[in-house]
Parts: C-alpha cells; sequence; structure tokens
C-alpha cells in the first residue's frame, strides 16, 4: 500500500483546487505560504506589542534592487484616517475594521532629497525604469511583511484600491513628490466567524514555462480552471461566476479600471516624469 | 538580571546592522526571512525532485490584484540558454553557474488571448496601470518562490539586469507580445567556500511612518547608515563605499541605467502601450 502522504500534498490540492502536483519538499515556511488566504473580516483587537516593528523588519529583509531601498510603509492605525482612507480606496469596509492600514509606497523621494543634499540632481530617477524599481522594491517588501503577519496568526488582504484616487491618498498620507501610494494592505485578527478559504489558483501548466514560453493546451487548462473556480466560488457562496468571464470584465476597458486609467497622467503630476 | 534573549534579537540586529530594536514575535517563518542575504555562487548540483514545482507553488499562493494572475515564470535550465541570458543580463557569471534561472514575466498576454479567444478586444490591458498589475503580481509570486526556495536550504538573487536587453531576452524565451522579462533569478545551492551575509538595511525611522509620511532626522539617519554600511563592505572586501555615494552614483542620469532609459519606448514595442 503506499502511503497517501506520498502521493498528495493536501495544501498543494487547496492551492490548486485539483489534486495531481506530485509532493515536493516541505516544512513550516513553505507550510505557511502554501496556506496564504486573504481576510476581510477582522476582531476588534489590536496588534502585540512588537509585532508591526517585527512585520517591517521582515519587510526590510527582501531584496531590493541594487539596496536602492526605494520603498517606504506608512502604517496607519487612527479611526479617522483610516475611516478618509477606506473612502478613498473604493469604500471598503474592511479598511475601517482592520486595526492596521499599511499603506505601501513606492518612494524614489528619499533619493531626490539625498541629491539635493549633495547639490546633485538624480536625473536618473526621471524614467520608467527607476519607477519600476521602486514599484517592485515595494512589492518585495510587502510580500514579506504579509507573510510575517501571517505567521503570527495575523491575516490581511491588499488593497489595490489604493490607487484609485493616488493624488487624494498621497495628501492625506502627507506624501512628497516622487512618493507614490503603490497599494494597501489592511492587517488585523482573523474573525474566525467570516469564511476564508484557499483561492485556487491557475494549474502550472499555465504559469510554469520550462526553457522557453508556451501556449499548447492552454485554452483547455483555462477552462478547467474556470470549473474549478465556479465551483469554488458557489461553495463560498459567491455565485457560479467562471474566472475567464470575470477577467474579460475585469481589463475590458478604461471604463473598468475603476479611475487607474488616468495613471499615467497622474504619476507625472506625482513628480515621475516617466520618460 | 535580564535575559539577554528578551532584550535583543541577534537576528534583528544583523538586519540593521546595530542593536536597538525590541524583540518581536518570532518563529521559524520570521527567522527565515529574516535571514535572507543574496548569494551568486552555487555549487554544480541540481535542485532535487519536486522542488521547482514546490517553489511555483509557493509564488502562485501569493495575492494577485483581482485574481488576475498576470504573471509567468520561465525556469531555464539549459546551459546554452543561461549562458545567453548571462550575457543579455550584465554578463553575470553566476547565471551560467547556477543550477536554474527563473526568469519572471509580468504577462497581459494570457488575458489578451482570452479575449481573443471570445473575440474581445481587452482595451483595459492597453493602460499603464494594467503594465503596473502585472508588475506587481509577478513581484509578489517572485519573492514567496524565493522565500520559499530559502526554506529548503537553496539561496539565489535577484536579477534587474533581465530588464537591460527586453526584446532580446523575449526573443530567447519566446515571449509572445504582452509578455515581459521583468527579472530574473538565479536559484541554486549556496558554495559555503563563498561569502554570503545579511546585508544591514535602513533603519526604521526611514522607512516606517506613523499616519503620515515625516522626514524628520531623515540626515542624521541617513548618515548612520552609511557608516554602517561602509563598515559591512570593508569587513567584506568589497571597500568602503558608503550608502549615499553609491545610490548618487546609480541614479545620476540616463547613462548610469544600463541601458534601460529607452524602457518606455521598449516597452511599447512589446506590445505595452502604457496609456
Amino acid at each position: 500500500m503506499t502511503d497517501p502522504a506520498e502521493t498528495s500534498s493536501p495544501a498543494l490540492e487547496l492551492r490548486y483546487g485539483t489534486p495531481g502536483l506530485p509532493p515536493g519538499p516541505s516544512n513550516p515556511v513553505i507550510n505557511a505560504i502554501l496556506a496564504h488566504r486573504s481576510y476581510r473580516h477582522f476582531l476588534d483587537r489590536s496588534l502585540e506589542p512588537g509585532a508591526l516593528e517585527t512585520i517591517v523588519a521582515a519587510a526590510s529583509s527582501a531584496p531590493s534592487s541594487s539596496n536602492m531601498q526605494t520603498w517606504s510603509v506608512v502604517a496607519v492605525e487612527d479611526p479617522g484616517r483610516k475611516d478618509r482612507l477606506a473612502t478613498l480606496a473604493g469604500n471598503q469596509g474592511f479598511i475601517r475594521q482592520a486595526p492596521l492600514f499599511l499603506c505601501w509606497i513606492a518612494d524614489l523621494s528619499r533619493l531626490e532629497r539625498m541629491g539635493e543634499a549633495h547639490q546633485q540632481r538624480l536625473a536618473g530617477l526621471d524614467y520608467l525604469e527607476s519607477f519600476m524599481v521602486a514599484l517592485v522594491d515595494a512589492a518585495l517588501a510587502s510580500q514579506n511583511a504579509l507573510v510575517a503577519a501571517e505567521s503570527i496568526g495575523l491575516g490581511g488582504v491588499y488593497v489595490g484600491g489604493l490607487r484609485n484616487r493616488p493624488k487624494e491618498v498621497a495628501a492625506e498620507l502627507n506624501l512628497p513628490p516622487k512618493a507614490f501610494g503603490a497599494f494597501g494592505m489592511a492587517i488585523g485578527w482573523p474573525d474566525p466567524a467570516a469564511r476564508a478559504e484557499v483561492k485556487p489558483r491557475l494549474p502550472q501548466s499555465l504559469v510554469l514555462h520550462r526553457e522557453t514560453y508556451g501556449m499548447a493546451g492552454e485554452d483547455a487548462a483555462v477552462a478547467g480552471y474556470d470549473e474549478v473556480l465556479a465551483g469554488f466560488s458557489e461553495e463560498n457562496g459567491m455565485g457560479r461566476a467562471d474566472w475567464t468571464g470575470r477577467m474579460l470584465k475585469r481589463v475590458a476597458g478604461p471604463e473598468s479600471l475603476s479611475g487607474r486609467h488616468t495613471m499615467t497622467e497622474t504619476l507625472r503630476a506625482m513628480g515621475f516624469p516617466l520618460k
């Protein structure tokens, strides 16, 4: 008899919504990462002392392009400010409920200030490449932060809605030019009464390519994923919408981007020429 | 007597190059994240079976904007292809040495193909916002992958040089339009003979802001970090260059961006109008 533990992994099965992946190496770090789910319902309870600093140390531990560290994070706990940011970010109530709302900043302003202090104009900051570096730096830092937060029992969710009205967000957070609120992250103690399941992702055949990018079998794999996600949504009381249908609506046109179709002009006005 | 374990954390001290942060929560996940270092010297040894799939499952477990999953990864193991990619990415030899070179793709092409299959033109993909979503999706996925790889004893390093010549990289990887090699990641078994230390990061006073963005004390904190990093560099045989000096050179102007100052035109040519 074969030991089931050697032929399947419950964590991988949940992650993809199907069995099939051979079991690989496993340890507490991998188990924690595979078990990620987004939480949008929080208890009325603060973080423990030192938790925020540890979460930020995890963020700082992420790689950074040329060690430029072109990110910052604004930790918002004030109820009034959370309320205003929630309104700006698509009026999402869980931002008000979470004890901590982290605003992750793509931040070229620190380097600019260093240049000014040394009477040097840093023209390299004006290029799209530098904005991309800052965005990726902020993303890597934030993901480390989320994994660390989850490891101590907290839960959270990214908030792309922070990009709906970037100038108002910058005003609320007192951001200088060349600092952009790239995304938010609501963090708190998950409410055990609310459901939060591991969401199945696209099968590896669609995202993992060997040696070169391939598209063979893509249509069938997408159709299979549509089935998996429709079943998952139905089980979780969200109706049986398939992934393809949702995606086609989500990027149908400028009107489907929640106001973010003006991002180029907005960023230019915020100090990123995007040359 | 106070227990030293309760008043300082060796992992945090290494991360910042100074004592001072109060100890916070600790567990194997946090310890693994805090201990990150970049490896650029690898043993001549392949990954274990199932490791790549587990690393990609970790990547897939990262949050994704609206579950769009606008990323892909091309896993390159072929020595000839690694050699050519190493040449394109700033001729960095460790890419040839690593058994695995992951190319992380900001990938809007999958959604575009879904639109085509349904005779729908997805104009939302043409906006800078959508490119940013893809870049952040790829970044979150890649960071989960790196943490997972490190947890099983592998080491790695990001390779921003993959953006030096994006069109040639796309040709080598057979990327379709709307797929962009955002960064590489060399992965392998660290060579214990080569030095790789935890690099100190900016103090939390510079990256963590409470309620609103603040700059008080910034000059002194940067000067302190210059000292810390100069000491670290000297100890590691890299000369006593300070951070400020390096940064001012790194973003001095278009000529300091390793060819990436043409990113806007390059991306437009690769199918990202960046409206």
